[in-house]
């Protein structure tokens, strides 16, 4: 039981996806898991990615971070295009390796349903891909509008739901708060 | 509107309220910023609490972090007691401090409403005491059970539900996923 991984969806259209498996990803350093996060459909690079400085596998007490953008930007304006599907295909093949060779003990992948839903990625095969990964691998997955087939799969899911949010307020996005 | 800081509440039954508050945690430090975590009713110490030797101020590219136990352990089995109150109160004097000089860009507070859902500290003196905080301080409120005032006052919620947890299967805590 304590070196098997499990399956975590944070889905939901609330704030607190992405930024619960970076608190996931912090903890599990923490505690000296190595850590991989792909990051579909964003390119743009978060504040937190900077960790990668931090906990680049040189201190023995903490693991170390990859933090990898997979995608080309989100579609919000646009329609997905040929370029898009290739980026989350090429980000997918990366994935799956990772996923079986079990060189990171936890895999975050950030907004993989975005790629889902949008057709980008079939769902078939990434939950074959999850099915078959390395036994003892975590593997935290985020992003609105999660496919039943991925909850069917997931041990734990929680749905965030938003109540309120400030960008309602025509607040911005927020270096070091929101990005 | 750029120094204005916003009031965020993670609430809710599901898996992610305290990791999302420590990823936001982590995204504010790698910008720069300095975050304090009080955490109400916890204590243990988490693995993420490690942290604090890597953020501790001397690296002018990140911000520095202070976390601290201002309770006595989570009330599984047990009713709350005249020392719960004290030490709630206690820990309440300090965040009260911190809230109005801004001496910390983030703060966070852990559990705060578990504190208040069981009556050891009093909303409406809290939510005083937030109304009237340095306005440049961000401040994230983690926890079941958020009162309706605290939601109210809140530029942000977000209802965390449980879709599914793996503690159902008998799953117990886990070092460096859980804790």
């Amino acid at each position: 039981m304590e070196t098997k991984g499990y399956l975590h969806v944070y889905t939901g259209n609330g704030k607190g996806k992405t930024t619960a498996a970076f608190g996931l990803a912090l903890r599990a350093l923490c505690s000296g898991k190595d850590v991989y996060v792909g990051q579909f459909v964003k390119s743009m690079k978060y504040n937190e990615t900077k960790v990668e400085g931090l906990f680049d596998g040189t201190n023995p007490a903490f693991g170390r971070i990859r933090i990898e953008q997979l995608g080309r930007g989100c579609f919000i304006g646009r329609d997905p295009e040929p370029a898009d599907a290739e980026a989350a295909h090429k980000g997918w093949s990366r994935c799956a390796e990772l996923l079986r060779s079990g060189e990171y003990a936890v895999v975050i992948l950030d907004e993989l349903t975005i790629a889902l839903h949008f057709g980008l990625l079939s769902t078939a095969v990434v939950l074959d891909v999850l099915r078959n990964r390395h036994p003892a691998v975590e593997v935290v997955i985020t992003g609105r509008y999660a496919p039943q087939g991925l909850i069917d799969a997931a041990d734990l899911v929680t749905d965030m739901c938003e109540v309120k949010h400030y960008y309602r307020l025509g607040l911005l996005s927020r270096d070091g708060i929101d990005r």
